[in-house]
């Protein structure tokens, strides 16, 4: 099979836990174990997400007096760096020395009238109490929205319209080359009036890049792999109830959170609609049993009612 | 021809200039005009410098309290998105739509036992006065040196060994990809007593690494650009001459500033020791120049004696 994994930044640095280069490089270790089981029987691409590392690489930006801090597609663009290459190296020292690799940077367009560049959703950067992120408002222009307990940045996050590096993709996967690529959902750019394209200040949904990326290269599986489980029904009450399967149609008419689990789905429903193939949302370390349906929740046309766990 | 560009961190921030995002994007577009222009002609691969780009990050990095500064190899691989993004953009707004493009992270391996490790050599980061030096040294394990009449922090710059993904790149360019990669010199790498490949504390020449990956891939020409138009003798006395060309053999008796002129010298005499093709130093706006000897300083083993200007 052909498979796009949609690797969460999260599952790279862990919600609370210090964003350490050591820590981000053990936990892209686990990663790579899983992803190396994969590669051993699929052919594989993986989008990461950035938003722990963007957003610590912007503060880091912005906190350093001497020099404006760059713009958020140039700022992503480092982070893909950073992380595309914890990825690579992780895999390659799990898999035999022959496998080739390429991990690229990736431009996506985005329309300069999203909605989204008029309310910021997806969540960058560390988590802070409400006091700290109130605090921090009083010297910077920044969003923040509730994550679950915790308060974080929140930035625009546009849809992708297009990637344009898909061909120079699809000939590496043809070659058995494992690509990493639309780290961070790709870097952000737009057409100017004059035809140039250039930058944007967004971060796009790594969920929902990952998910064009896998229609246009014609994927059988796309893997959203995230620090939860399953998705879930009445998330964080007593009533709630993980979901194991559902077609496409019956999870629209549910509703879920902006910025987390919402990108997550509708990523999982667009793949399923497009293709007919299956988009299993879910824990990295249970993503071999995702692929049989044996774990996570998993989104197809051909499932003709919701099933809970 | 096949052409192997080794464009320098300089080039892309010039010396004393606000490192802005804008000014780097403003300086990429004019390079990308010049790698434009010898992309029309010739199959093209890019190797860019990351001097006072790594060396930014890794001030900012230093400055912001809360996580301990990533490694130099991570920072590497952040400015090698960083730039190689905007190089590929840039590209992509002056050349036809159809030309495909691909920015890899490259992993190059570097011997532990290389002698660079106790001795560094590479300028990175902003320059500074003499008294600036002093004060950052107060509160940092940096070693600086001159740079001109200004100072710089050097880091240990050991040889690349293998570029890892030099398969890979070999089968972009003859699918008629314009490849930018090794950026930074690569990402330096080495292997551990248990045969786990991890990152190194350094930064690898990136002229010495396009040397290396411009012999690999067979290059007709390799293509050293900075921001001098050609070697000097006598650099910055009043006998300074510039030199038009000169074998291998002659270039080597003389002496060049280790961590600026030295290694483009040594990668030049390299590659045209290994190949027989011709290698050219000197700047960004003579490159097409220097391809037919009209510009710069030409390396080559064709050549008997040694001319100036």
């Amino acid at each position: 099979m052909r498979i796009v994994v949609a690797l969460g930044g999260n599952a790279l640095l862990k919600r609370g836990e210090p964003m350490t280069a050591e820590n981000q490089l053990k936990n892209v270790k686990i990663a790579a174990s899983t992803l190396a089981e994969l590669a051993k029987e699929h052919e594989l691409v993986i989008a990461h997400g950035n938003g722990p590392q963007v957003g610590l690489l912007a503060l880091q930006a912005a906190n350093y007096g001497s020099v404006e801090p760059y713009p958020l597609d140039v700022l992503g663009a480092e982070s893909v760096g950073q992380i595309g290459y914890m990825i690579e190296q992780q895999m390659g020292n799990i898999l035999p020395f022959s496998q080739k690799f390429a991990t690229l940077l990736t431009q996506v367009e985005v329309d300069k009238d999203d909605p989204a560049f008029n309310e910021p959703t997806k969540f960058i950067g560390p988590v802070y109490s409400k006091e700290q992120a109130a605090k921090i408002q009083e010297t910077r222009d920044f969003t923040f929205k509730a994550d679950g307990e915790y308060y974080r940045r929140v930035v625009p996050s546009p849809l992708p319209k297009r990637i344009f590096e898909i061909e120079v993709i699809e000939m590496l996967i043809k070659a058995g080359v494992i690509v990493t690529c639309a780290g961070g959902g790709g870097i952000p750019t737009m057409y100017q009036e004059d035809g140039s394209l250039i930058g944007v200040e967004a971060v796009i949904d790594k969920d929902r890049t990952a998910s064009l990326l896998a229609q246009e290269i014609k994927a059988d599986a796309l893997l959203v792999l995230t620090d939860v489980d399953s998705v879930y029904v009445e998330w964080g009450t007593a009533n709630q109830k993980a979901i194991r399967s559902a077609s496409p149609d019956t999870l629209g008419k549910l509703d879920f959170p902006d910025g987390s689990m919402g990108p997550k789905v509708e990523a999982a429903m667009e793949f399923a609609n497009a293709t007919g193939g299956r988009a299993c949302i879910g824990s990295l370390d249970n993503a071999v049993a995702m692929l049989s349906g044996k774990a996570g929740t998993t989104v197809s046309t051909e499932v003709s009612q919701i099933t809970y766990e």
